[in-house]
């Protein structure tokens, strides 16, 4: 049987400022990653979703990020990796607080923005990230967009998943492209999307090119004005293609491979 | 033989501002508190000076924090209790992570400037950061001015650990008078206030009236233009009177009370 | 004829968080007070909302405020009033620079959150606001709750305008009740309070206290779920019952009283 | 009569951090760069740092930079250039109020950093900052590096003023060479390489390759151990052999090309 993670980008209000539904979104979901105060999500935003995920029973990353509250992580920054690394420690810890005083586990972790963008195409930040993650626990996965900074994340103990967005497009070279304010999509088009990468791998790039596409998780996005009904949508479409959505954990070998 | 800690802020520092002889203080201490990022203290510098203290084989506590960078978190915020328990959860998760992927074991909290000040006084806020702190490890005793609010920090199952300053004046009333760029005091002198405190329970508060000052563990700054020296002449005294310096942990019967 | 300025708060977004509905309400509206950076505004956000003001023909006020995002400038922070000055004075010239860049001119300066509640309370807090007010155009007026600080104010050369709040509550002595996220009102409700608070200088507080309210200006809050709807209803209100809206300056007479 | 500037970057202060011997260095220059408070320079440390400017007679500079105090300003950030527009205008604007309040007046532009190094090489960035300097006032020269953007910056109305580095190493393409934390150089070597920059336009590269250096400015570093002494010999050796320090202002024509 055919089986997935379907996770989710949380927690990312800050203050007075409330961004995503993320408690629509949770009922459709195996995972989630809660913004760890970078580029979102101060103290009491990152204690109110981490609860909601554990009553939930959701899987929950840490979505570690650049210090940018101002462009939300989403902007390049040139900082060496060991500073990064540094970074994500932190930002791993602070989460794995909250995590383990709601009585749950941390299960993840996957970069957000442009830290995930960079790192998914540089082999050095990947491990710097990967570092961080095994100074924690080298038994979490690191999410990112596909296997090519596989070996060294591997180096470094910890094993890569890799991702697919069946609500945003891909550019011809299979690199994401951002909206800087999500927009609706259509449920149905993005559930048939979230079907076709499980079941066949593929997808097609916004000029129509097939990519092949290797993703053990699938990633939803909650700031859409539709995001729950189109989350509810594709729930429903991997489970009446009898597809097993279920965490990450659940998707790994004990060797680290998918199983 | 009579016993007590000696401790220092610490890991002040932020990115390209240098704050602090931190390893000029270390020979001379049994513990440190270190800044955790609301006030001072980037992820880079959190690890150097978690990494110098595990060498120095001394006690580690998180120096936690109002969010001010501006002010070093030295001004006085009006935060709700339970804001204050969440951004105090996400600094000891965060400098704990550092602490374990050192090799050490995080061994006490203690809140910083403002927040220092309020708590000692307000047992809401007390409890607050108490709360935070036996969400991570109730062994964990938290640091505070006096024992004003001891039955509200016990309440939360966490042992309240008074704190004197011999190298800072206080007031009739037995607050801390703060300077705000730390002067150089006579190293005599200090040693002569804490072998005092410790021996005596006693200090002369600036205009000369002697109070009574309950102490398990005495603060030092390594901000002052000769804070090692100071520190070097703190303990030499100590030990010349026959104190033995031992982290916390060391001074805490199983009860909870002072052994 | 009686006269009155209708105000709102605006241009609170920052960065990927947008709050309010800022062009909703500018038809409703003489003048607006755009946030500086300090509590809520990126420079992209002032950029635009400065010229949506332009376009409306709106008088422009800066809205500074504590330096704290994560609390939207509404916690109380105890800052020498040196300090203050300096910081608004940061954050009057930032927004002066906008408003001149798109050919407006800066009207008045309003402080925001807790600053504006402190300063209303404590004149050498006032006083130094208007020092960094007059530093820029001591023909500016001083936006605050009461007349309580017109001494101080006055003594550095500006004017105090005092403010009314038909759409939040009061107590009974005569402080307003923040909601800590802006709920809908009645528009019928807060046209009845506005009318009533320019005609008979009154308001009921929550416990039905009628209070005595000197205002040259009302306030309205754009983050309501139903704000320019609100608003819609106090100015139609005004104006069928004979009240003139202009902006602040419309209403000083040369000798700096109201007119 | 040969002439040149000689500036200094200062005000990098940051609330408790204190950064740069500005006072000790401001006898020997004829201009300073002010940080705006993205990379240093909180308000009070910009107020007291331009006060200290006017008293000593100094043009005034706004160090513009990218959001960014834990790195400092100095990662690289892909920022669009319309928000870097925003960025610089809202710095500018925060620095000339407190230029205006001390009798001053606002004299040039200079980013700072990455945002320097960026600029100089990206004529797209070079522009996005002359826009928001004219909006100010386009009399105002922009320094960088070299002239590399000039008809960029130009095409805005802002004349291009190009900066030598005689305390700071270039490598053989030219692009300098930061040191992370600035140490100490021979007074006598910088103050030969600044001689050679301006009466032969040249300077050596580390690896000892001759390069043409254009520059109607120098830039010498206060954040040095022995800045002072620096520039002390600098200007000294300026003197000696014939050369006029002033500040830009005096060196461009009225046709925007240096005299």
């Amino acid at each position: 049987m055919p089986r997935i993670d379907v996770n989710c980008d949380m927690g990312e209000s800050f203050g007075r400022w409330i961004l995503g539904d993320d408690r629509g979104m949770m009922p459709h979901l195996s995972s989630v990653n809660i913004a760890t105060g970078y580029h979102a999500g101060d103290p009491p935003t990152i204690r109110r979703t981490v609860e909601a995920a554990v009553e939930h029973g959701l899987a929950i990353g840490a979505h570690v990020a650049f210090p940018d509250l101002m462009g939300f992580g989403r902007r390049r920054m040139t900082i060496p990796p060991g500073d990064v690394e540094d970074y994500c420690l932190y930002q791993i810890g602070a989460l794995e607080a909250f995590v383990r005083a709601a009585g749950g586990r941390l299960a993840h972790v996957k970069p957000h923005g442009a830290l995930y963008v960079m790192a998914s195409d540089d082999p050095a930040l990947a491990a710097a990230i990967a570092r961080a993650t095994a100074k924690v626990d080298a038994s979490l996965p690191l999410v990112l967009l596909h296997r090519g900074a596989a070996s060294a994340v591997e180096a470094e103990g910890v094993r890569l998943v890799p991702e697919g967005f069946p609500d945003l497009h891909y550019d011809r070279d299979a690199h994401l492209i951002i909206e800087p304010v999500k927009r609706a999509w259509d449920p149905g088009l993005v559930a048939d999307r979230a079907v076709r990468m499980v079941l066949d791998g593929k997808v097609n790039a916004e000029d129509g090119t097939e990519l092949d596409v290797e993703a053990l998780s699938l990633c939803l996005h909650g700031d859409a004005p539709n995001g729950p009904e189109v989350a509810a949508a594709v729930r429903r479409a991997l489970t009446a293609n009898g597809i097993d959505v279920v965490p990450i954990a659940g998707l790994l070998s004990a060797e680290g491979g998918p199983r």
